[in-house]
């Protein structure tokens, strides 16, 4: 695997298109890419044999929240219909899972990918952030400069053959008199998750302490906010850590696979 | 296979509940299923061997207007979440393939059901019939108690592995002054094929004459009125016509598996 080049964070991330941001990834930048690229959806990656491919497709086709399917790739191949760049290597960062275990977090897949691996791109709720902050409603992790905070709940997806594994959510801190703003926006994207699936207090879902996220930084909840708690995309890695498959790729949480496809293609009115 | 049981049309189909209906064609009432319990959601069985449903499920993924998928079984089940019947016995008629080709149209499919069957449960655009109805927008087959129209187009799905074949739509004579109001109820229901792909002349979706449906029954469009065309969940069978799987069997076209399922629950806002 070559060294990856160096590349810096470019000052006016959101102005890059899908093509140009890519480019920078696959030089070898590093970043969560919320607020990159705007007005292009982002997307979940997950790669596992195409001896697993159905079961995965079922668990997504059972639950359609946290894993809305964007694409889905023929066996070995390297695009999709909806990116036009190289799944190996045009996202920030991978993850690489041997029977469920993290086995490595790298800037390029290309060493490991195998002919036979099946990729589902799947929805991402960076999408519906733009229309958020277009409407006034605040999007903390974006105002700091942070990834998202993703926690793993302990509610139970369904399961489908021999894949199983929780919920994981995305949280962003609502003040209260925008919750139903948030609601009413997000659930026009229901292909990058829609509405919340949970507003208020983590410990209904399980979740211990909002500073200690599984994935991504945590980011304060101030006073007169609600935590607010969108399905989320890491689903399925969740899913690869409980079920240990033999082998699986996804992207690092929070650095994406920047798409072609406009955010406006998965709204509804 | 015992022979079926002599059974007559009920005097109020849409009164029924769907444990009722499934009852009646579990005992060998063979009718279409269009107007039968009002209120519950109808599907299309597609099942195939489970060394084929990553093909389908990922054809129905890639060709969602035709093919919305409502349900998927474990493979061998004869039951579906949304489904508390026998998926063998409990729709009217079904259609038996063999390599592509129709071995069989039977009311009862145990002797040939096997194991490693996955069952996919397809949306049907019955389901906002009474939406419809309930408008004032008539819709013929029901008024005329025949089954809808269906058509082979030439408009070719995206295929997906080992699965292609072309666009099934149903047909539905609109008066002109109540299209806007049928594009409009219709799109509230996306998972029973949504809004029309066309509507107005057939010859450019490749029908040659509203007479002659390769599925289903004709009925007459009279002078004021215009043929709307809906994806039509007959589709995943063409797919198997025109792509020869070693087997699979499939509801009779207009012969639906009545599920549990409130029509509400596919509606959107």
């Amino acid at each position: 695997m070559p060294a990856p080049t160096a590349a810096t964070a470019p000052a006016d991330p959101a102005g890059l298109g899908p093509r140009a941001a890519r480019e920078l990834f696959r030089a070898g930048l590093r970043v969560p890419t919320a607020g990159y690229a705007a007005g292009y959806a982002q997307a979940n990656l997950i790669a596992v044999p195409r001896d697993l491919a159905f079961d995965f497709l079922l668990f997504a086709q059972r639950n359609p929240k946290p894993c809305p399917v964007l694409a889905v790739t023929e066996p070995g191949e390297t695009r999709a219909d909806i990116f036009d760049g190289d799944l190996r290597t045009d996202l920030p960062a991978y993850r690489v899972y041997e029977h469920g275990r993290l086995a490595a977090e790298t800037t390029d897949v290309r060493d490991v990918w195998r002919d036979d691996l099946v990729a589902f791109l799947i929805g991402c709720s960076f999408t519906f952030e733009a229309p958020l902050l277009a409407a006034g409603v605040p999007v903390r992790h974006v105002e700091l400069g942070r990834n998202v905070p993703m926690y793993r709940t302990d509610r139970a997806c369904r399961p489908a053959g021999r894949i199983s594994g929780p919920l994981v959510v995305s949280m962003r801190p609502i003040p209260a008199d925008r919750v139903a703003d948030a609601v009413r926006i997000t659930s026009r994207y229901p292909a990058v998750h829609g509405a919340p699936v949970h507003v208020g207090d983590p410990s209904a879902l399980g979740i211990a302490d909002l500073d200690r996220p599984d994935f991504g930084d945590p980011v304060p909840v101030r006073p007169g906010e609600i935590p607010g708690f969108w399905a989320c995309g890491v689903t399925p890695q969740a899913a690869v850590m409980a079920s240990a498959p033999e082998f699986a790729i996804g992207h690092a949480p929070g650095h994406m696979a920047i798409t072609d496809a406009p955010d406006g293609s998965y709204q509804v009115p």
